[in-house]
């Protein structure tokens, strides 16, 4: 939801578009001031509740101050545990690392160091892009059609959103978009444009060190790629030695099922980024993973000042602990999201126009008209739930809803959405 | 303290080195497992306790766990305070807003809107200069000699120093460096170069979009520039309508006295960055503070899923009301600065090849023979201190003392260093 | 015929080697020392004579010292007319500009203005480049797979070949390589990725400020554009509001028929390039030819010192004369080309993977083994007929016969090519 | 002269302004048509004549139509001689490349291989950058301010002008300006600056890969570098693994007395570039030259449509003989500077905000009012003398004299220069 700006906001007090720059955005389309929350709800200064199909953008896979996770925080704080300590060693430190290797790391075979870069996603994608240009020795990127990879200018280079790439002032440079997986709609074989460039020496592109690709693309409109066009794409990396980052900020942390998204390809990436729900808590945190033959840096050749965020270090580790620990977690999420879909599918069936996407917890509906879509969120929002529109026109119900929100509470969203669209359309 | 790679480090426990990627910097030089901290002193798993002199690199400024901002943080979460927002109204966002305009702005005659970019201190890097890009249309920046502003690609273009500047693995351009203050060691008049190029049409620099500057170079060197020199820099930026950002991520927040490190010159910078200790308690938070005309920003043009991180809105909050509200703790610091300085210069006085440097509570010594630097910080580790070096050669014992530490640990801490030096030199 | 690099280069004089950097490459593949040339003939020092089908790479259209060109240009230089003039106005600059607007540009209806840039291919490209990026405030430029647009920065960096692009020492950016036609066989529909990219606001592609193409590719290995190819293109960047620039450096001055070489597509792009056979003596001249709204250039703003080169002003002006007056020499080459490429067909019936390519009087052979064309060239070159690989691969004979080669000629070389693919495949 | 835009052109045909594009800009101060020259002079249509104090901007150091040099011209075209030959060997190339070993490279132990880049200056200065730049990995060049290297993409990235440099349409990068000899008034020491940051490893300085240098800048208003500073300069690159590059473009050829402008400070320049009056007859021709430790070109690395113009290298051969077999030229110019220089500080002295400068044949007055240079030149065409402006605001009379002109030329030239300022001042 890049560029609402509806008269609603002057709902909000003076403070908000007195002092806060124009760059604000959200509380554009959802014009109240939200006060406290619990699980899958919010609650505004006027006790109104809303049901959050939002969830952070993808940042509170848990849900809002988790119980279990805020009695670890509590504890933490309240004991005077070392809050901030750059790359210092601490106790929460250490239990995050080794329960990250336990549960996450080993169980999967995945043999990857840990970077702590600065504690935002897009400071992970920076790291990561750093890094494969430093082990190739190539300077360009191959990103993909409709990307989002973050806002600071390394990041922005290989985003696709013409708006925000604008935004950058100089020209982006250093980076090559190729088609996501079925963006000329399943007519095209699959990497035949970026093969051919790759093995033709006359075609003009630069080798690239690096792939960056989402598994599903949030921003970009619930785009999925096919697991077999994510296979292929890890065979064309490893055949031609370009290195494969997978950026799953927003689809990691078992959004879509499993706790990374491209475990169900069977792909094993270079480099993989995590943020958003990696913390459990909402607190900011990332991490970048790469094979140990990588790791390359020289002591703090890339460092930050809040890389050490012990408090989200704690609750990241219980989250660790609470659901994955055993495999349930993820088979729920799964069904979850059959769930979802089944309900998006049915409203979709009812309209022409609307179609459903997603994959697991991260499902939208599309509309063929896009304003619609914000039409839909604006009429959920008077309804009692919070979801915004992605697509390079805003032309997707996006919803990502806390992977613990019941499946009543599943069934009450997509009611509303139901209503919603039944209201507009 | 950039590249210290200690054998020391062996005592960690294995899986700092195993699993944590080679990046890891400061706990090659404090090899030990920080636990808790209360104020100006942390205590390791072994019970041993340090006085920290370096504060999170400055983002603790009233020391840690501070106990009046850590029982609002505790009533805000224990409460379901909203946790995570991105840019969404809370009453959290509100209050801190509302207290800042009050407590900061107004007071000070500054008409800044205010941005939250990610919550970083690069974010809020990254967030002036595409601004300042957008605003004049124009690509180059001026940065100094030896300046330091982030790890990501936007700033580390304007970042100084060659071992990070080439871990950016592409060139990086679209920046010029001009010499800080002092940088020919008075010889030379002060704007001598910077003002024949941007008057020369023939001189081959691109005209600038703005020129970005730390009042004290922390990372640099703890490099010092004169308030005169910083108002030369203002006048020479107005007359030629070139932007003045003023980098105060490290230096604000009272660490020079002042809240602004910038108010002693008396001049007004059209875009101040800010990070660090602005949350007050060492949680993620970033401001980009700038004149209304210059907010030309589309909403959601510069995002960011921690932009709206709660927790540190409320901590932040305390923090300004607790030192802010009266002009007692800005005394108090420089008084403190003072007593600091001078048993800096008790010590340097006694050798030859050392000398204090420093503004406000970011003071050091600087050593002629650089290693000896690393080899006191080593010693005052020894002893029970946490002090790091900076500077192109790591030649300078910098010390950022939390604000709050008080007269008796400050000598506490002099002593160390003086005894650190003497077993050293 | 870019890295031939025999043994044979050992028949040279030592000067060659010892003096000459390592640079050179013709003279390694035709080892021999030229010493006159008339029409389609030149002859070394030996006696020697060779049927010339290389021309100069395309720049000696009207074959070698033409004799009614040799005589304007000795009157010329007899009569001390000014031999080099800048951008001064001249007696022969004023007949060029008067005889080109007379004969090239008002029968073609075409309104251009005419700039005299430095006198090689690459400069023209250059101001082109320029031009396009000044006129519409953008950066960036769509190249084509395969293109060859000269060596300087601006055109190396919309040229393919990697090992020339190599040579930079720098990323080249600002360009972004587009499938030429019939780069992926006929499979996928012709502007298929490029109008996606473009239209889709979240694709990642900078708007760019033109395109660049040659009609036929020489370099590329004489890969040809069906007109409605390029009409499809000329009508895509109409109605997206991109330039259109046609390099026919190699394919002007009728090497494909009509003088220009995209007339037959009845396109009219915004600019065109023009170098190689315009002075029709092999003198070094060049011209960017401009829509008169484009003309935006302030006086001087992009010059050279060889940019009034009168000799070639007064060989070039009595071409026109001879060749352009009326439209039987552009008949004649369409002839002389279907005769050209009826004895090419005939020998690539004879074998399998061989087969005929080009357009006019621009032809080639392509060999499925690549290495065979460059062994059919040495061949050639010992049965007394110059003839170049070009193609990334050097996979194809590429043959630039002067326009004004006779019949029998032709018919000769053609008898040397059949005989050396005989000797070879 | 850039700019100058008088509407006196208008006495010039239609054609001009009809045809040629608004790029043109020395026919806007010399509104005439010229139509045969002769060694010092030019002869218009109407029969004016003027003397040529410009001489092709240095292209005509041995004057117009030199008969000597024309005599081997003519024979060898009308003997017909190959005339274009890529990098194919020619009995012209082979003749050239013998007699400047013999005469220029040998005499002075220089031990340089020449490289035949495209015929212009910007080209050599292009292939010297590509050069440098693959030999170092390295990819920043620093250039000096007021520099002038040429109009194509690498060569206008380290040239000063800024309005050339905005013809780019793109951010110029990979550049840095360093203040050039006496750039400010003799004040500063002279590489302060300059090794102070490529010393200082926190300076922000990308790591050059060359140093490009004019001995005497022309374009930038006959800045004259003392001996000692080049030597300094050369003695800096040196120590530190900086290649260094002479742009001889415009210095070299005799004008400042000796064959290379740099011979008399005694350096010996890595990589040398040299076009304008190498062909000694106006002719297009450039050379890059370059230590044989630096020749890792790969054949056809960088290439040029007319790199092989053998009518260049035969005039350029005479000129070889006829000028540099004996040491008298240099000589002979050396005194005729001297007398160039006499007259000069004559008609300074009568005026305030008058100076001379300027290095042997190449020297200038400037005019602390700077329309008033403009001026001065307008009097003198009108007075039968062509002078030209150059400087960052066109401050400075700047007097190029082909060498060859007689004492009696020279005086008559001072005087109608003595005039012209008299009836301006």
């Amino acid at each position: 939801m890049t560029a609402a700006t509806g008269p609603i906001e002057d709902d909000l007090p003076a403070v908000f578009s007195a002092v806060e720059s124009e760059v604000r955005s959200y509380c554009r389309g959802w014009p109240t001031i939200l006060a406290t929350a619990k699980d899958s709800w919010v609650t505004d200064t006027e006790g109104r509740r809303y049901l959050d199909f939002f969830a952070g953008a993808g940042a509170l896979n848990y849900g809002h101050n988790n119980d279990q996770l805020k009695s670890a925080l509590l504890d933490y704080l309240s004991g005077d545990g070392i809050v901030h300590s750059l790359d210092i060693a601490t106790t929460a430190k250490q239990n995050f690392l080794e329960t990250f290797d336990r549960l996450i790391l080993k169980p999967r075979g995945l043999d990857y160091k840990v970077q702590f870069p600065g504690p935002t996603g897009t400071n992970s994608v920076e790291a990561a892009l750093k890094l494969a240009r430093k082990v190739t020795s190539r300077e360009s990127i191959i990103s993909f059609t409709n990307a989002f990879h973050g806002m600071t200018l390394g990041s922005l280079s290989v985003t696709g959103n013409s708006m925000k790439r604008a935004g950058a002032g100089i020209p982006l440079v250093h980076a090559t978009p190729m088609p996501y997986d079925n963006y000329f709609g399943g007519v095209t074989e699959d990497f035949h444009w970026f093969e051919r460039v790759l093995d033709d020496s006359g075609s003009g592109l630069n080798r690239p060190a690096a792939v960056i690709v989402e598994t599903v693309q949030g921003e970009g409109g619930l785009n999925v790629a096919r697991l077999e066009w994510l296979q292929e794409l890890a065979n064309l990396c490893r055949k031609r030695d370009i290195l494969l980052i997978v950026d799953d900020v927003q689809m990691g942390c078992g959004r879509t099922g499993e706790f990374f998204s491209f475990e169900a390809a069977g792909i094993v990436p270079d480099i993989v980024t995590l943020s958003k729900s990696i913390s459990g808590y909402g607190l900011p945190m990332a991490l970048t993973l790469f094979r140990p033959d990588l790791d390359v840096w020289a002591p703090g050749e890339h460092n930050g000042t809040f890389r050490g965020h012990n408090p989200a270090f704690v609750t990241a580790t219980k989250a660790l602990e609470l659901y994955w620990e055993k495999p349930t977690f993820a088979a729920e999420t799964a069904e979850k999201g059959l769930l979802l879909r089944a309900g998006l599918d049915e409203i979709a069936a009812a309209y022409d126009g609307v179609s459903a996407r997603g994959r697991g917890m991260a499902q939208g509906l599309m509309f063929t008209d896009a304003d619609l879509a914000a039409d839909v969120c604006r009429s959920a929002f008077e309804r009692g739930a919070l979801m915004e529109t992605s697509g390079p026109s805003d032309e997707v119900v996006k919803l990502l809803p806390p992977l613990t929100t019941s499946r009543s509470d599943l069934e009450a969203g997509l009611q509303i959405l139901a209503e919603s669209v039944a209201a507009t359309v």
